[in-house]
């Protein structure tokens, strides 16, 4: 039995029916929603006009589901577990019909929620989260509606500097309130200065440093402001972009453990901690940071994936381990490449690493070659042993994914030295004939070695 | 005294001078021609009008290298090596003029040099190599010159394919005369079957298991034609692609120790094997392929410039050294990426492993992004262990610079089931949820244990 129908619970439900047929394994999912099997990370695409949706968004259809023998109940809402009682009780939204069915094996899959503080006003209409595609659906829907082309975005990591772009796309005067000094705290705050200087360069007001105390609502309960402790800015709709928190409430009330973050804690096959007929994935639990040796709550659709594949496996009878993350991430801003893997600063003193920093300009192709863009290579190694703890990069075509050599180098525990002499592909088109990552893991040595002499 | 002005040689002695001041270490450098540090890789760009030349590829010039105190004497040809004296005789092209000249430390980075079968006509005007600026400004002289447009490339190889193309940029019929069943034999066949399409839907005569057995001359002595065992190409120009072999006449008849290519044998801190003060570097070497566990000649600029650091820096009193290749090598036809790193099926099955193979296609963003272009991935695992050993993808934009992945996955040894935990970056414009080399690495997981359970 799966709760959540999107990527952890279906992909274990499709790995496990691939492992085991019907006769030997009967498979139950409940999803509350309208849609299962979908891709949240492209609802920004959606919004902006990119990409046409929802059904463009949609893996697989909860008929494609229920073809391959997945008994796929949407608009079903799981309301509690039974854990000593091997059950759970559910409750069809449409007529509100409530049944108990017992499981076996359960999957909890329940993602996460939108973080919405409680302001006066938050939930208001038209203010906005976009975490499931009803959520995209329901922003749409305010969009054709509303009058006004003044829409606020709250938060500006990734999430919500996407939203931001996408609303300049629909032509709306978007500004963007943030409470860092710099937008994308899954940056360093240099690196996050890049990023400034981008989202202001394509026209949208970025507010630094902005503590939202209140949704301002007209008459009718409409949002039609967004109040901070310095000024109100006038809306005619408001993305939430603040992030998420694991969607655990079932779980606890179950009593299943919980970490720090709220995320339900599993062990390395991804079953719930204490519980061999229990397992968890994707946004709903924490993952291991191999880096910092923390667990951690790092909602993103890649890793929910890999889990529901990895707990598809176990429940069908094979075997297969998440071990963990690197806290690898990419987004992007118009052309602007942003991209990090391993540690920030701030977290990597925060776990008691002592580190080197360096930051490097170089090229996305050689210097000679036509389209080269600039880059902005920031990475930390550990003092002493020259150990990799992080790689950020900035910058245009060909900056992001290059940050998978920093992933595949954290993994296996590299240091920037030994980093040096990674054989990366070189080409003019490509990069320059030392690629971008290397220049920086040659200044990262250097600095090692000056440490150490000093 | 560094022999050879380009990417090996004035990388070393530009890191040397870095660490040692003009007291400490006196710098002479010999270089034939009429550059020094310059890309030969930009050649085809150039050629093909997308770079202008030949300052352009040129990194530092002569006068830059002797403003930083570094005796760079260009036209100059080093003739002798003799090893017991510590001294090299060279020849001053323009005037002839030898003398000998004593040192207490060498570099050799002479380079390679372009193959050229004993053919008739080989040596006719009009026949041109690419492998020096200065062969490349020859190549354009001709090119301005000759009235006709019909050019033949041999060599299929990754620089006969980006010379085919240059010269289709220049409106020449182009012909490509290819010795293998399919082009890019640093591909195994059935990937190169993928650039056979591309490069004749590109418009270029692609002819495959052609034996060259004749360059045709006029009266003039200049060439015109070029002559397979089945037909006669007519040709205003040839260029010749067929592959480079080190440059080592020097060090031979010095009685320095050559590998089975005729590359140079050096340590891990790239001496000259059983020579304490004579280094190598570049072109001029073999290296250890540390997927194969021997010693290759794999001639790359990156290579050449990572080990041109590696001597600097040892030279001038540090600590460094060059491990080894895994042989990793892009390129580009038109907007084809071909990539490889590993090693391919014959050369794994020469060195003795037993391996499984998958090819997966795929595409460079979320399937439903605009601009997801299709992509090919092909991986060799090791039986029983699942090592993985090698990967190759063609693939559009975005396709190429993800071997880099497999190539620190390499250099790690890391298997492919553990590669199907690499944390890779993911968002909709950058990839698909699972990346295309997850999606091989999970196909390759499960041909490892299909092929140890069968």
């Amino acid at each position: 039995m799966v709760i959540g129908g999107d990527a952890a619970g279906m992909s274990a439900a499709s790995q496990a029916r691939r492992l085991k047929d019907p006769d030997a394994l009967e498979i139950v999912a409940f999803e509350r929603g309208h849609h299962a099997s979908y891709s949240a990370c492209g609802i920004p695409y959606w919004v902006g006009g990119d990409v046409d949706g929802p059904d463009q968004l949609v893996a697989r259809t909860p008929e494609e589901h229920r073809a391959r023998q997945i008994d796929l109940r949407m608009r079903t809402e799981v309301t509690e577990i039974d854990v000593a009682g091997g059950r759970v009780r559910s409750r069809r939204l449409p007529d509100g019909q409530e049944v108990w069915t017992g499981y076996d094996k359960l999957v909890i899959a329940t993602g996460a929620r939108p973080v919405r503080p409680p302001l006066p006003g938050i939930d208001a209409p038209g203010v906005h989260g976009v975490q499931t595609l009803d959520d995209g659906q329901a922003l749409l829907d305010t969009l054709r509606q509303t009058g006004g082309r003044r829409a606020v975005v709250v938060g500006a990591g990734y999430i919500g500097v996407e939203m931001a772009e996408a609303l300049l796309r629909r032509d709306y005067q978007v500004t963007l309130l943030n409470r860092a000094p710099e937008p994308m705290t899954t940056l360093d705050p240099d690196m996050g200065e890049l990023v400034h200087e981008a989202v202001t360069g394509l026209g949208v007001q970025l507010v630094d440093e902005a503590e939202v105390t209140e949704i301002r609502t007209d008459e009718q309960g409409r949002a039609r402001a967004v109040v901070t402790s310095d000024a109100e800015y006038p809306a005619d709709v408001v993305v939430l972009g603040i992030g998420v928190r694991p969607e655990t409430a079932l779980a606890e009330a179950a009593g299943l453990p919980l970490g720090d973050s709220g995320g339900l804690l599993t062990d390395q096959a991804m079953r719930v901690r204490g519980h061999s007929d229990i397992w968890a994935g994707g946004d709903c639990v924490e993952v291991l940071d191999l880096v910092a040796g923390r667990q951690r709550h790092v909602p993103l659709g890649t890793h929910a994936n890999k889990q529901g594949q990895v707990i598809g496996t176990n429940v069908g009878g094979g075997y297969a381990t998440f071990p963990g993350v690197v806290g690898t991430a990419v987004s992007k801003v118009c052309d602007l490449e942003i991209a990090r893997t391993g540690l920030l600063e701030a977290q990597a003193r925060e776990v008691g690493f002592q580190f080197v920093t360096v930051r490097v300009e170089s090229t996305s192709r050689a210097g000679y070659f036509p389209g080269a863009a600039s880059m902005t290579v920031k990475m930390l190694a550990e003092r002493r042993t020259g150990r990799l703890l992080g790689t950020q990069i900035v910058g245009r075509e060909g900056a992001g994914k290059r940050v998978d050599v920093a992933a595949v180098a954290l993994t296996a525990g590299m240091t920037v030295e030994q980093m040096t002499a990674l054989d990366l592909g070189y080409a003019p088109p490509f990069s320059p004939v030392w690629d971008p990552v290397l220049v920086a893991a040659r200044k990262a040595t250097r600095a090692v070695r000056a440490d150490a002499a000093g």
